[in-house]
């Protein structure tokens, strides 16, 4: 080994035990191990930022979903940036940076068998700031690209509307939509992420979700109001990040053949008892819509193509993104949480080290 | 006016209130009126069967949908096949047999202006019966034929799963599914109209959502069992008719970009609550899937082409049908029932003449 990373600890943080409802600390384990020098054709990266994402929730539980849930003593999952410290493999050399499911460690030791699953790829630093390679250039802009334009085909003129409009997916998904010609209104929780999506992002309305009454009202429902006053001509593409009363009350604003793309739920996903199911889905009958799910892995093959446009994109100053880093290893447990509460203002990040 | 009508008297039943449930006696009222002479355009056709409908259900209530809520005091809307008996219309001379939305009466008087709107059109005997042409080459088979192909698109070899299967709808489903080389599990309500749709129609199965349990079975639900027993590839097309649990039981078996057929949820209409929503849709995402919903109407120009296929399978003894008709006029308010008891057994009519 060499002496340099002999001298090295990895903390790393483990599944504990499954949460009930909102995880908390008994749902931890912090470890820490010695780092191990790369065998043939492997790698060992050091990680700089981590992606918190809704998702982790889900991997969380022990139960069938598009991909196996992290078992009781393994280390998080979690997708992440670093560079490249060892190396044994002829395509990541020492120095280089790549994206890759480090987990939520410090070290990430990546074994031949394990580059391909792990998604290691060299990032370039010219395209995007390590932040956006986990954002706008990663699985959140990805999953924007593809269920925006594979699922929610949106046409010029139509109107699209995204939940979760000021996170990770959101700012994507109403950006790239007004980039195709579509009247955009975005879904966010306070006044001051609304601001950010219309003034800097050049949505074309926000809808406050938790907006309070205005003097005197009686039944006061910010969204039903803002989707009746936002899309006179129905809703084309709904774009759901959050699922619950929100994916309800856009049911019954579709327009005719309107398209549902089924991203997430991030409000039923510390539920602990059922699902909220949409009481409301016979409107889909009536509308002739569709509500259809998507997986972001489903489109590897054509990242490459969704990463050059965006790049592009922001290259011209048309695509903007928002980062909310938290600082420090050790808080992952705590800045997870702030996914559920709503308080990360735009893709949520831990960074771990310069 | 001819002197032969003068002499008839038409039986109506008119829509006296919206009920809150199920329909009951309180809701119709019975009105006899003169028949009258068609004017300019028009035709008067004597009613001879009537189609019983979930949708009318829907029709009863003051709500937005895809067609106008029955107003109060008007006859109740009603598609039925009749005789000609007098006419203005060069198309539509007397004895002509035709399907139109009649009404629950016992002579339509057609002006003009209401013969496209009506769906006025010639039915041709040769090619089924007249309660066929309320079956399989009337509404329900129109929408069996477009959901099932065009939104469902079942692949040879694909498992389709069809709820309602003994139904009008769904027989012909099942049967469509099987001449296009798939795999066809049909749910339906008791041993005898299971063993219908196996033994008759020819489904590789069928799930008997009423079956007790078997002694010693802890929970049982004869249709979670039955979906894993039946559908070991997972689901590919579920061409929904009557919602509820057994939607929320479909979802948990679907194979990968699953396509489900919103056609209409029985078990719902008369729900004085907030309707069920299917509280594991987030399958879809899983699964890739897709829900949507479809309206037999926007067909109407294809629908040539769909009876002219049916009829050829009717003709060539691979399609079947059943009908269960009621006798009587004055028995619609109670037959109307039938459906959502599951009492029907295949398309239920009301024969109100000879």
């Amino acid at each position: 080994m060499t002496p340099s990373l002999a001298s090295l600890s990895n903390r790393q943080i483990r599944l504990a035990s499954r949460p009930v409802g909102l995880p908390d600390d008994s749902n931890w384990q912090f470890t820490t191990e010695a780092v191990a020098e790369p065998g043939d054709g492997g790698v060992l990266v050091r990680t700089q930022y981590l992606s918190l994402d809704p998702a982790m929730r889900g991997w969380m539980n022990d139960a069938k979903s598009y991909i196996p849930p992290v078992g009781i003593g393994e280390v998080m999952r979690a997708g992440g940036v670093g560079t490249v410290i060892a190396s044994r493999h002829p395509d990541f050399p020492v120095g280089a940076l790549v994206s890759a499911a480090l987990g939520v460690q410090e070290y990430a030791l990546i074994p031949a068998d394990q580059v391909r699953r792990s998604g290691l790829v060299r990032i370039d630093p010219r395209l995007g700031s390590p932040t956006q390679w986990l954002n706008v250039l990663g699985l959140p802009g990805m999953t924007a690209y593809f269920g925006l334009l594979d699922i929610g085909q949106p046409q010029p003129g139509e109107t699209v509307v995204v939940s979760g409009a000021a996170g990770a997916v959101g700012q994507t998904v109403g950006q790239l939509a007004k980039i195709k010609g579509c009247r955009v209104v975005g879904i966010a929780g306070g006044p001051a992420k609304c601001a950010w999506v219309v003034d800097e992002l050049g949505f074309d309305a926000c809808i406050d979700y938790k907006a309070p009454a205005p003097a005197g009202a009686v039944r006061w429902d910010p969204v039903r109001e803002g989707l009746k006053q936002h899309c006179p001509q129905g809703v084309h593409v709904y774009f759901d990040n959050v699922g619950g009363d929100i994916l309800d009350l856009v049911l019954t604003r579709l327009a005719r053949k309107a398209r549902i793309v089924i991203c997430g739920a991030i409000s039923q996903y510390n539920a602990t008892t059922a699902v909220q199911g949409p009481k409301n889905y016979l409107s889909l009958l009536v509308h002739r819509a569709r509500m259809e799910g998507m997986v972001v892995f489903d489109y590897v093959e054509r990242f490459p193509v969704a990463v050059a446009e965006l790049a592009g994109y922001l290259r011209d100053g048309r695509l903007k993104s928002r980062e909310d880093v938290v600082e420090g290893f050790e808080r992952f447990p705590a800045a997870l949480l702030r996914l559920f509460s709503g308080a990360n203002f735009g893709k949520l990040v831990l960074k771990v080290a310069d």
